[in-house]
């Protein structure tokens, strides 16, 4: 038996290939993981332009070709269709099922992004001495729909979508530092203080994820967040879309130092 | 009578309108200069892809959509079909002609990427007191197709091309420093010396450019350069295909601190 912290990023896909379901959090450390968004080639230009707009929510780090189903991030024995422990499947926008292998729904046509995850800057913001109160809780981060737009692309658009972690004042210029040095994976925070000028009313009630504890002397830090192109997405209403199901990310061959820039 | 130092980016893109020749180096100090590669949309998603894929050789500012001939980087009064000093045609990857005004081949369907230049580090590099060889020799950059392959798209594929700037032993870790935090603008080096593992095998011999001097003590440094794109587009031969003349740049109202990271 595997454990998470101990297998592979190619042992922990062959596990979610054979049917394993587990949230993603822990296995692997050290490795990548990326959010999957699959969509017909005749979405994909606007979409890679949606992120080429919008680099802080939608960081690409990859992009599988129509068809294919590996590519260097999975190492030649990957399979976009089948290596997430949990996927969603999403028609004209409507949710309509979750599944562990997406080889049913596959076509010819489709094309996989590879989307930064901030799971990579939370372990760098640990290791800088910055709490990350969610992991702390062990829930997910809270995510809030703002009343900021994100830059359209083609029929593409949809709101700015934040994650926010409370950091102590002392520490946010820490925080800053150390997520700017991983642009690829959402970087430094959009916004800092002031939730009600993003128009977050109240902080407790996350649209995505869980609310989490602010302390005295802690300050809310907003980040981009991987949920806004889904989001614009599903506003846009492509025939098929493919998604990972929450925290069930794809484990990719690439170290997080891959990431770190100087 | 405007001088090029004391022109403003709007200033300068008028007079290249009403007809004005001219190289952009030294023209509305401190803002960006960008190279122009406008595609049929049907070609644009390749290129997209391709640039994702080869950020430091073809790393993207902004795209304007099909049939859009001005966007943020180029203000309200912006016309990308005009303001560039002189521009060049390609047909089926052949050159057929070069003008001033592409208005007559203009079409609908057609997307304009800025894709960065080294202008904006090689300031940089001279505040932080870096010679820039071509600069002082008043010349252009040398630049060399290697022996290697960019990571191809779709149809698109070609061998990356380097520019080349000599520097002393000494100065080569500022030079790393200073370019690495400009990733928008081909960023890091990379490749210092060894100019025979990219396949250069004569080093006075550049593809496109002039030879510069290479002083005792001096290594040479290989950035990627804004030709790669253009290479691996004329290569895939599409029906039109509109870029800038050398040198003859699209200057934007960005400012070059904008693309300074932390």
């Amino acid at each position: 038996m595997t454990s998470p912290a101990a297998a592979t990023p190619s042992a922990a896909r062959k596990l979610f290939r054979d049917g394993l379901i587990t949230p993603t959090a822990g296995w692997a450390p050290g490795y990548t993981q990326a959010n999957l968004l699959t969509l017909p080639r005749a979405d994909a230009y606007d979409f890679l332009l949606f992120a080429q707009r919008n680099p802080k929510s939608c960081p690409i780090l990859d992009v599988l070709d129509a068809g294919e189903v590996t590519g260097p991030m999975l190492g030649e024995d990957g399979d976009i269709r089948t290596d997430v422990p949990l996927y969603r499947i999403y028609e004209n926008g409507e949710l309509v099922d979750e599944a562990t292998d997406v080889t049913p729904w596959w076509r010819e046509d489709l094309v996989s992004f590879l989307i930064g995850c901030s799971f990579t800057f939370e372990a760098a913001l640990i290791e800088a001495g910055v709490p990350v109160r969610h992991i702390e809780q062990g829930s997910n981060v809270p995510m809030y729909k703002t009343s900021q737009r994100c830059r359209p692309a083609g029929g593409l658009s949809g709101p700015l979508v934040v994650s926010m972690r409370p950091v102590p004042a002392e520490l946010v210029a820490t925080a800053v530092r150390v997520t700017s040095r991983y642009p690829a994976v959402h970087g430094a925070p959009l916004h800092i203080g002031d939730a009600a000028a993003l128009g977050i009313y109240d902080i407790d009630q996350p649209d995505f994820g869980d609310a989490v504890d602010i302390r005295r002397g802690e300050i809310p830090v907003f980040w981009g967040c991987g949920v806004t192109p889904q989001a614009a997405v599903m506003e846009s209403r492509p025939a098929l879309a493919i998604g990972h199901a929450p925290g069930h990310m794809v484990i990719t061959d690439v170290r997080d130092s891959q990431y770190l820039v100087p």
